[in-house]
């Protein structure tokens, strides 16, 4: 920051090293930016961030980020109330919905269980999910939607043994060669899975 | 963002994309990494844009970010008027004070020349420069301490251009092997500059 006694502009590269994945480096760049080219931006995003972490909480049923008790989603009648797909982040659930074919309800964990690691390192709706599934009377089947990494298998690890517990069916998205793929391109792990679970045709 | 009618969360990950090199993917990751584990990094950072927005302007002399009419640097009056050495920005600045070397004063563009391009794209400070130089009388060398990069290069031509045409000395850094270095492991470019500078021991 050079010799200058410049508290302000400190205190915002300070702040910017808040965000996820930025350095002291990345953090200057952002606050030179903002302050040389959009001051606009800058008091834009300052209201946007008052107001998002005033306003924005957890859906009561299932722990998105929401504005409301429930969200959209869990408040819709006409989804079918035995399934819940569980999902790692809004992101993957959005993901779900373009696909157009699933009709049931979400529960969205906000991350990934990490095994090895302290409870308080878990997932943070892990124990939403837990509370969720042992007083959702109509549930019949949990569809786990994990991604596949290896915090994703723990994941869904996890929950086959909670649902199994519960006596709930427990299933998982199939794995296999995505759709328009050509083999060359497919990594072996997948491929391997793809032919252990082949279909006939 | 799912399915939710989420308008404050939205307008977050819209906010955080105004930041130079976020996309809407780590846009929306560091909205729900400040709303799930860090909702006062999220009022600080609001607090700190807002108030560098609002405070943090260009020094009247060297055009460096600052909140005082004239920047510390510039204020200090044991610095030599007759040197101003231009850098790119206040950490290439930082860098010079580290050398611990020189005495005179300091000129930052914020940003580089882009020769190519229309005039208002060009580094901010480069009017405030040219200014600078044409009014300032105990100026008698131009010290050009821009990166040695192809917009760097085109900068520093501009500055010697500049700097002639007011009858200033003209310098810039030597390009050579930096202590420390092993030549294996040194670019060809920089060898070729110190040989071709190489000095009588
Ligand atoms: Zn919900
Ligand atoms: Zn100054």
């Amino acid at each position: 920051m050079a010799a200058t006694d410049d508290g302000s502009l400190q205190r915002l590269v300070g702040a910017l090293q808040r965000l996820p994945g930025v350095g002291v480096r990345s953090a200057a760049r952002m606050a030179y930016h903002l302050l040389l080219h959009d001051r606009s931006g800058a008091l834009e995003l300052a209201h946007a961030l008052r107001q998002a972490a005033e306003s924005v909480r957890h859906c009561a049923l299932c722990h998105t980020l929401c504005e409301q008790e429930v969200c959209a989603t869990c408040a819709d009648p006409n989804r079918d109330a035995s399934q819940l797909c569980v999902v790692e982040n809004p992101a993957d659930q959005a993901a779900m919905e373009r696909a157009g074919i699933y009709q049931g309800r979400y529960f969205v964990l906000m991350g990934r269980l990490r095994p090895l690691e302290p409870q308080d390192a878990q997932a943070p709706g892990w124990h939403a999910l837990q509370q969720r599934v042992q007083t959702d009377a109509a549930l019949r089947e949990l569809i786990v939607a994990t991604s596949f990494t290896v915090e994703g298998e723990a994941t869904a690890h996890a929950l086959a043994q909670l649902g199994r517990a519960l006596g709930l069916r427990v299933t998982r998205l199939a794995r296999g060669v995505p759709l328009g793929s050509e083999l060359e391109f497919v990594d072996p792990g997948t491929l391997a899975h793809a032919l252990a679970d082949r279909r006939p045709v």
